[in-house]
Parts: structure tokens; sequence; C-alpha cells
């Protein structure tokens, strides 16, 4: 079988270099990042300038990425079967916790998020879709990596974003066997001081965890007084990720 | 100076016709839509898929969009000044007005939307980022059509959505004129029967319109009895977008 196609692979990887970091890079910039030589990385560019997928303020200007690329991207959101199953349940969880909810699957040892619901109570927030999270500092990560074949990747260190943040590869270790055991996960002010998140497993008709819902708030809201989280919360969780296996074909668990 | 990289445009072709329609594709059906040799696009989807930007459900199944082109996709809206620097005045729009409001960009003859702020009244709405809407028939569009130096392009025929879509070339070009004289723009009932949209210019420092913001909701809360939008709405609108103009360097007017 012929290998992978190298103008292609090129072509990505200019595009995750302009949707990371600067976002505004110049043919100089993005020859040096790629180690290629700048006429070759021109030709791409000009390339990927006439589908839309890169934009130039200026002629001779830095590159960004162009808006045919943020359409096409964002209509990923119309095909992706998780996030239109869940639709409703998670509205109906934010109503009942009145907290902001997010589902995310695993991408790249992360957590990528595709689908925010916002908390009701006219606060402005801003909106997640599409983030990445980092998976062992949140509640949505912890179910997706206690069930994730792969799971965590030790050979990378973790990054401490709190002083709670479990970095050490035990503790991550014990954590994820234990929301293996009970089925749904919390963070206490691991990734933000004073919030907290809780999470379970969305599964579909093979019984395969395909993504995670969860709310986060504050820690006043989300935690008693001992800093556990509120089992009508959890509760409220579990009971949405339960409702949308379902609609997913699992059986009842 | 050589011609751009045909196999970049091809896998640009293909990503193009995911996004769109049926959203999963086998290889044959993708072969038959680009015209193109079986073997050919089966290369071509085996690096999208190394990359991220393709996933299949199963070995030999369909194709559909990956995770990694919708995280890099929506990545552009934070390189994309217009939206950053309208995030407050969005809000406050909003809360003026207790309507969704919108600001929109033109892409290829349409409005892509690249904020969205939902009524702030707890109802269920459906986040619309990403969304191409019809320039013809929407607010935005019109403003959007009314200041683009190529305009609307009358080869190709607009389509009817309710019986006060404007279709004709003369209609069109008159209410163009409109909304150049009046500095705003406004569409009743030309989309969606009952609803009502409104909205106005975004210039930056070289008073060139770069998008549009504006609002829209149902016909009863945004008209008064005589179908026309309510002079204080349109206020809201036009303040809004004056002072969004004026981040982005534009002179006051």
């Amino acid at each position: 079988m012929p290998g992978p196609i190298q103008s292609i692979e090129r072509a990505a990887a200019i595009l995750r270099l302009l949707s990371s970091g600067a976002r505004r890079m110049s043919v100089g910039e993005l020859a040096r990042a790629l180690e290629l030589p700048k006429g070759t990385v021109h030709g791409i560019l000009r390339t990927l300038q006439l589908v839309g997928f890169v934009e130039q303020s200026e002629d001779g200007g830095p590159y960004r990425l162009g808006a045919a690329l943020f359409h096409i991207g964002t209509s990923y959101l119309d095909g992706n079967e998780l996030r239109t199953r869940a639709l409703n349940w998670s509205d109906s969880l934010a109503a009942r916790s009145m907290e902001s909810v997010r589902i995310g699957t695993l991408h790249e040892g992360q957590v990528l998020v595709v689908h925010h619901v916002f908390r009701p109570d006219n606060s402005s927030q801003v909106l997640e879709v599409g983030a990445l999270l980092p998976a062992h500092a949140t509640a949505l990560g912890k179910v997706l990596l206690a069930t994730d074949p792969v799971g965590l990747d030790f050979a990378d260190p973790v990054q401490r974003f709190t002083p709670r943040t479990l970095t050490d590869p035990d503790d991550l270790t014990k954590a994820l066997d234990e929301v293996r055991e009970l089925g749904w996960a919390a963070e206490v002010e691991e990734l933000v001081e004073g919030e907290v998140s809780i999470a379970a497993p969305i599964r579909d008709r093979r019984m395969v965890t395909v993504g995670a819902i969860g709310v986060s708030g504050p820690i006043e809201r989300l935690c008693d007084a001992d800093r556990k989280p509120k089992s009508q919360l959890v509760s409220y969780v579990r009971e949405a990720a339960r409702a949308i296996s379902r609609e997913l074909g699992a059986l009842p668990w």
C-alpha cells in the first residue's frame, strides 16, 4: 500500500500550527517550525488560501486560519451522534442542577468539548465548544481516561494547575480505579481554585464509553461542607448520562 | 509560479463534501462525486484519517469529518479580531434588546455566523456559530451585500423562503440601495414566517464594512403594528455596531 501523501500531511501540520499559539504566522516562521524550505511552504499556503483554509489580511502579510475551515470544522458537530442525542438531556441537566453542563470526548489525550450548555442564570459565560481541556484535572477527563483502553499515557508528565492537581502516576492510577468502581468522577479544585466538576460516562450499544457528561461550578454550590460533591448533583449527572446512553442503544445500568 | 497542489485541492474538496449533505460517505460515493478513481480518493482519505481530519466508525465503513478538524476549525474564532472586539458589545445588545444577537461576515456569498448570544430568557436555543445563512433573506446579509464591493451575484437565482422573500433582482437592488442610504437593514418575515431581523454594519479603521451585528426575534416583539422595526431596537443595534467599529479603529459616524 502506498504511504501517506506528503503534501496533505504538511498542509495539516501548517493548519495545526496556525490553530495554536501565535495564530498568525509568516511563511518564514512556518518554514522554520516545520523545517521545510520556504518555497515548499509557500506553495502549500497558496493552495490552502485558494480553498479558503487560510487567509491573509494583506498581500505578503502573515497567514491565519480561514473562514472556510471554520465552517467545515463546525459542521463536524452536526454529524456527531453523541451530541445530537444529548441536546435535550444536557438542557434538562442544566435546568435541574442550575449549573453549566459540558459533554466531552477523548481527543489525543485531552477532553474535546462537543457541547456546552450555559448555567441558566443570565450571567456572561464563554462558550467552550471546540476547546480542549486537560484530562487528568477534569471530571470529564477522569471518566474518559478510566474507561479508555489506552488510558493515561504516563510517559508524558501531567501539568499541575493547583496544589490539588493529581500529578503523581500512583495517585492518578488510584483515582481512575476509584472512578471505574463508582461509575462517576469528581474533581475538586484540581484545575481551578474554587471550581469543582462532576461527570459520568456515556455508553453506546456496545457498552463502550463514547463520551462523558458533567456539571461544573463553584465549590460552595457543588460540594457539601466536607468538600464532597453533593449526592443530589451526582444523581442528576448520572441520570443524564444513563438517559443519553439509552438513546445510543446501551442497556440500562 | 507553480500551480496549486492537486492533492491538497482534492483533500479540501473531500472535506467540503463531508461537511455538507450526507456527512457520511463511502470511498465509492466520494470518488463518484469528485469524478476520480477510487484508488486516488482512498489514498487521500487514508492521509486525512492519519492527521485526524476524517474518521471511520469501523474499518471499511463510511467516512465522516474528524475531531481534529473540528478543534482546528473552531480555533479560527480565537484569531478573529472582529469577534474578540465584539464580545462585550454583543452581550450588552442582547441585554438591552432582550433578543438574540448574531455577528456575521460574508463568506462565499452567504452570511457566516461568527458569534451568537442567546436571548436572555433561559429558553432553549440552538447555537448557530459556524452556520451559513442566506444573505438576501437576512438583515445581516443585506447589510453585508449593500457594502460589499462585489455585492449580490445576480447570475445565481436566489432562493425563496416565504412569500415575502425578495427574489427579483430589481427589488433586491432597490432594497440594497435603501440599506446604504439608511445605514441599517431589516428583514420582516423574509426568511421565516413570523420572524424579523435588524442589523447594522461594523466598520474598521479603513471604514470598510468587515461584518454586521443584529438582533432577531418574533415580529410581535421586533415590529410596531405597521410591520416596521421598532425604532428603539434599531437604535440599540446601530449603537452596538458603532461601538464595535470604534474599537476596530473606525472614525465615529
